[in-house]
This record gives C-alpha cells, sequence and structure tokens, in this order.
C-alpha cells in the first residue's frame, strides 16, 4: 500500500510523467498538495498517457499534515544531508528496507512518499514529518527531474516484487542443437578446411581447432536450424 | 566507458530529460540517429537544464550501424519479447552482470545502450545489431517515456558504483571486436557467399544475411583475434 505525495507541484508535466510511472510500477494513490497551475490541469493529463486514471483519481489537499493523516510510515524525498538527526536510506536498499521493517504485512501497512517542489524541495518542516529521508544517489549534478526522481523510487519498490523473474522473457528455445549435432558440425567444418590446407602441420591444427571450436560454443542458445544454416554456409563455401 | 544511443527520438523533450539524467549519474557520451525535429532542438535545450553540455556535444548519425561502430558490446532496451534467441537482461542486474562480464576492465570496454523511438521502440533489424536486450520490469502497463527509461538505466549503471569493489574475475579482454570490425567480418562473408550464389532471390538474401548475423552476434565477447581466425577460415574455403 503505498501512496505517492507531492508538495506544491509546478509543472503539470511532472504530475502527468509521475501518473505514468506509477502506473507502469504498480502503484496508483497520488496526493497533491496545492498544485500551482490548480487542478484538474491539462498538461498533467496530457503526458500521463494510458494513466490518466491515476490522475483523474488523485486527491488534492491543502496542507501535508492532512495529506498523511491515515498513512503508517512516511518517506521524504531529498538529494540533501540537512541536520535534522533522520536516517538517510539510499533508494537502491529501500525495498530490502521495506521488508524489513514490515515483512509481509505490507498489504496492510500504507507507506507514503513524499516529493518536494522542483524548484526547492521539501522544506525542513516538511522533513520533519517524515520517519525517514530516501536519497537517490546522483554526481555532483544532483538535481534530479522531479518526474524521474519519482520514476526511481517506484521503480526501486516495484522491480523485485515479483522476483523478477528475468527469464519471463526467455525467449522461445525448443529447437536447440545437441552436442552431438555441433560435433557433426565440427567435423564437417574441420574436413572441408583440411582439404583446403588450413592446418598447416599437425601440433597447429590440434590447436587452431581448440580455437575454432571455443568460438562457436559462445553462441548462447544454439538451434539446430541454425546449425544447418552453418554448414549450409560451409557447403556452399567450398564448391 | 557508457554511451546512450537514441534511435530515432521523436521529442526534444525527451532528448533533454535523457541529457540531465545522463549528467545525474555520471554518462556523457550521448549519439542521436536522425531526431525527428532536427539539431539542434531547443526542447532539447530547455529541458536538459543544466546538462547542455551533453546537448552540445551530442553526435548525430543517419543510421545506427554508424553509430555503434567503434563500441563493443551493445544492449538493446526492449520490453518485448521477440523470436530473436537472445539472452534478456533484467534491468536490475545491469551492474552486476557487466561487473562479472568486463570487471575492471570497463575503462577500456565501450558499452552502449541503445533506445527506440517513443512510437514504435526498436525494429527487428535494429535490435539484432544488438549483443544482449535490457528490459526494465513493468506491470502490464508497460509503456515507459522514453526519458524515464533511460533515466532508470542511468541509475541502474551508477547506484553502486563508488562501493561495489569488483571481486567478479576481471576477465582479460582488451582484444574486444568492435562493431565496426564485426561489419568487415560480415561483408567478407556475405561476398563469398554471393560469389557462390548462396543467396536465391534478393528477398531471401536479406532474411538470409540476418539469421546469419543473428548466430554470430550471440558469440560472446568475440576478440578481434578470433575473429580474424574466423576470416582466415572464409578465405580459406573459397580458395
Amino acid at each position: 500500500m503505498i501512496s505517492i505525495i507531492l508538495v506544491e507541484p509546478q509543472m503539470g508535466e511532472n504530475i502527468g510523467a509521475a501518473a505514468r510511472a506509477m502506473k507502469n510500477f504498480g502503484i496508483s494513490d497520488l496526493r497533491i498538495i496545492n498544485p500551482r497551475d490548480g487542478w484538474p490541469n491539462p498538461q498533467a493529463i496530457a503526458m500521463s498517457v494510458g494513466a490518466v486514471d491515476i490522475i483523474n483519481s488523485a486527491v488534492i489537499y491543502d496542507n501535508l499534515r492532512d495529506a498523511i493523516a491515515d498513512l503508517h510510515k512516511i518517506y521524504a524525498t531529498s538529494c540533501q544531508t540537512r541536520d535534522m538527526n533522520k536516517s538517510v536510506l539510499n533508494s537502491s536498499e529501500l525495498q530490502q528496507h521495506i521488508l524489513d521493517l514490515f515483512g509481509n504485512s505490507t498489504t496492510s501497512t500504507k507507506i507514503g512518499f513524499v516529493f518536494g517542489r522542483e524548484s526547492s524541495g521539501l522544506g525542513n518542516e516538511e522533513i520533519m514529518l517524515a520517519d525517514e529521508i530516501v536519497s537517490i544517489p546522483t554526481t555532483k549534478f544532483s538535481s534530479l527531474n522531479l518526474g524521474q526522481a519519482i520514476c526511481i523510487i517506484c521503480y526501486e519498490l516495484f522491480k523485485n516484487s515479483t522476483n523478477t523473474i528475468s527469464t519471463a522473457q526467455s525467449n522461445k528455445i525448443d529447437d536447440l542443437a545437441t552436442k552431438q549435432d555441433k560435433e557433426y558440425f565440427y567435423q564437417h567444418l574441420f574436413d572441408a578446411l583440411q582439404s583446403k590446407d588450413f592446418f598447416k602441420t599437425e601440433t597447429k591444427s590440434k590447436i587452431m581447432q581448440m580455437k575454432i571450436r571455443n568460438i562457436f560454443e559462445r553462441i548462447n542458445n544454439l538451434t539446430s536450424t541454425e546449425l544447418r544454416t552453418l554448414r549450409g554456409i560451409i557447403a556452399n563455401l567450398i564448391k
């Protein structure tokens, strides 16, 4: 249960970009405190593209305290180190940190991330309302675009949530070449090279054959169809 | 040594947002293929804010092949599963993956990340030029804003850079073939095949050439010495 809370955002475009990123990463609750250009905001709608539902259900508040009243834990985002005696969390540790704190009870725990104005970020009084500070590591050029900062936090919260099975998108490989197929290919290739005197001496021949095998063995997931193509190439070239 | 490569970006705002994110995360080499609205682009400059130096030093190309000629390893970003038999990497594994591959030799290895058009991403022929695909995990609402996608990749590459001391095996790979080297190899191979009537028709020729490229592009960390071996094989077989 994650909420994104924008304090006095200035550009509608950034609100729209925030909504789109939220939807990319499975977060839907958007709360906005005093948007500079009023509400609804046509630029926000335009930039949200397929996430206009999040814009339409966003709730407007006139102060941060009310906006976070029903939440359990608040993180303020800031790139600045302030003398506030609050712990500062690196964004890359965020997901693990929340898991450590709440474990699987995250479903009933309501967590909010507060983002400040494009021009000046969050003020000290606003940061004070938060439990912790989250900071996104950057170079010395630390001024992040608001929409991008929100995007990174949403991404960090989402990215391993499904245990990100990277094989989820693994390609169809039901046609993998067998070791035997490859062996036939090497024999074919080496015989062809032999017939053209490619291997000068017996010893050099062994070393060269190992080198050649070492090249072709590094082709990931070579299929038997592809192997036939390679054999076709050899048959053709020696014609 | 990281390059960000944009293929036919449509919105200047996204190019500017890309430059800003690159600077936030310490990447400076921007290459652009046929920006829709020409170059220089006032919107790109406006959105880049403090990163106008990256916009000013961006290099414009008229095709992807030229844009990546001097790079060693190319990652295409895509959210789509395609039957290309290329491995798909989750963005959250990116930094570790690059450390594992290149260890501390990353300083001499030139790596490029290719991003497609806002409307339609990268085409198959463009993805084919890449060694691997990187995918950012999302919900079913998978269409990321271009500037935000670039931001996430740059962030992932940067975020632990100061504390992930590579204990990874520093594979000695100071001899990696460049894209240009590979291009010469393909020309050599295709010319040889052409001279032997391997390609029956013009259409079949294009498809077959794509298939052949797709096989050889999957050889991990092909060195220029190995590439010379492959070219030696071709020269020998057509004798």
